[in-house]
């Protein structure tokens, strides 16, 4: 732990380096859990690990002082509830040289009030967030990321095929989210979301999943992911009760050919917009692009959601040891929907699915 | 729910200008869902509910639109993945007469690249976060949110009665919260968090919970929560297997003595720091005034923690229907921690005790 932690902080200095920034803050959220393996817990107080050229140190509510020194040799700089932040903010950026920085990365995800606690203490000239320093570096997953990303997307595939066998007419969405659960949990994974999507629901692509009871030939978006470790995995998925309609078959087809053609389109050295640009221009072409309403896909690791964004106007270029979902949907309000999700890993010739289950829709 | 959120609202303007705030801008979170009954999903694209002085509207990521405006009568102003927020925020902005605003309120726990969307699109004079408005309002409970509160408190009553039934030596911290994960659930409700701290786990106020083993004496602290519909439950107690000895029945009764006098005095009236203090003289006259590491309390509604918060600088002055913790703690690094926590309503004459559940020791 401690020597992916080194290795991970001098890369991210190199970062630094290389944008001319002095200094960077995280919150306790992914970014400081792919440097440490670990993070605080996360409340209201104000929580921050402070890298500055040459060293760092925590910002930490004094509560959570003696845990992170076990976990860290990370000096803390601990405030109580009592007295507040302020002094201690002061004093950990005293001990990383950073009190009269001009240029800080912010981690994004962090609360408002911890990035105003920081802006409103230094005299910045510069602000920006992760994605040239930290957000880059994780997107590039090494050996081990892999291994832990290939072995959760196994057990996505198993809950996704314990969903599909629980399929029953008069059955509701959240007894089958039940079903994926209890199989995720089976192989000590947990569910981290499983949106099961009926009917017109499917026309939602964050669709809630409810009460809804499943009826015979309507299609059904099954989008679930769970973690073991520190990885998740993403898969979608669409099934029917019955026979498929000519239609359904035929929407199915237009998102099965988009996820086609962005597979074939992904190498190294291109843009992420082109990969985003091959699934969308199949589904236009077949009349549907104005409802396919979000981006093809987005970055899988520690978070659901994570660098490289796959979308139409990023011009981040693809390089190996990415792993991103390719995930195009059709979306016919108050209808149906279809979406079809694969996570990869880009390789020097072409994109390895992480997933062993056809795309074909799961029909009873 | 339009009801409540019209009423809401209401209230919120009126804060508004008290305060002389022109704007409240909110992220998906809890104080959206206490105006609104609900928030839409989350993620890393900007999502913000703006209330100007008479107006309110959306900045909604397009995916989620339609979604949106199925459960709630406010204009969306839709985004693409393509063209970015910028476009729609100042649509948006515009909406609600707040492109020219000075004072703008936001919400403290939304991401720092929304909040920062916001102050870059501004040109501010005044910037705070909700303690004065919204984060003020929901600290008062109606009858309905009391409802709530006491139910999800019967809920974890029993679960906390389960965790007590299945200790026993040998057995690991998760597998008693899988016991108290399964109560939860039985009684239709969610697990939220549970800290099953043994021996000197105890001594760490946030635990992670993990697979040491119980042993017999040992002090095992169980700090469990819940939440069924809107409303959270969080109770502390704690237990040993076997006899407790002299040291662990002193400390635990001066933790129970702090709980007592803080309860003693809080009334409608007093400041939280008073009550803070009540229950830190105690700890600190019995000489362990150093190993009580945090504030005394905080507040308890549709979030976990919230305001008022129960610490020795809070200046809050109490008021009926406030729902708030109790629970001091004594740890003792290395060797063990006790913590008792009461949730409660303020009500004219003084608190009352959401839980049913004796303070006393659990042992078998």
């Amino acid at each position: 732990m401690k020597d992916r932690t080194t290795r991970r902080l001098a890369k991210v200095r190199a970062s630094m380096q290389a944008t001319g920034t002095q200094l960077v803050a995280l919150g306790p959220g992914a970014h400081m859990q792919w440097i440490l393996g670990f993070h605080p817990h996360p409340d209201e107080r104000p929580c921050l690990l402070l890298i500055g050229d040459e060293r760092e140190a925590f910002l930490m509510p004094s509560l959570n002082a003696e845990d992170t020194r076990q976990r860290s040799t990370i000096v803390c700089h601990p405030w109580s509830d009592d007295e507040g932040p302020v002094k201690a903010l002061i004093s950990a950026l005293d001990d990383v040289g950073a009190r009269d920085v001009k240029s800080m990365v912010l981690d994004e995800t962090m609360r408002a009030d911890f990035a105003m606690l920081l802006v409103d203490h230094l005299t910045l000239t510069r602000r920006s967030f992760t994605e040239k320093t930290v957000g880059a570096l994780r997107m590039r997953k090494d050996v081990e990321e892999y291994r832990s990303l290939k072995e959760n997307a196994a057990i996505a595939d198993q809950a996704m095929q314990r969903g599909f066998d629980a399929l029953k007419e008069g059955r509701s969405e959240l007894d089958i989210a039940a079903v994926i659960q209890s199989q995720f949990k089976a192989q000590k994974a947990e569910m981290k979301f499983a949106i099961v999507a009926s009917g017109p629901n499917g026309a939602l692509p964050h669709h809630k999943t409810g009460n809804r009871k499943l009826t015979e030939g309507e299609p059904i978006v099954m989008d679930i992911g769970g973690q073991k470790g520190e990885y998740f995995s993403d898969i979608t998925r669409l099934a029917v009760l019955g026979n498929p309609s000519d239609e359904i078959r035929k929407v199915h087809d237009i998102v099965d050919r988009a996820v086609r053609n962005a597979l074939a389109t992904a190498r190294p050295g291109i843009k992420a917009m082109e990969v985003d640009n091959a699934a969308r221009s199949i589904i236009a072409k077949a009349g549907y692009g104005d409802f396919f309403v979000h981006r093809t896909g987005h970055g899988l690791g520690i978070e659901v959601h994570e660098p490289p964004y796959i979308s139409a106007s990023s011009e981040t270029i693809l390089e190996t040891g990415m792993v991103f979902s390719i995930e195009p949907g059709i979306y016919l309000p108050g209808r149906f929907g279809v979406r079809l999700e694969e996570i990869v890993i880009l390789r020097e010739d072409g994109p390895e699915i992480l997933s062993s289950l056809p795309r074909d829709i799961f029909s009873l």
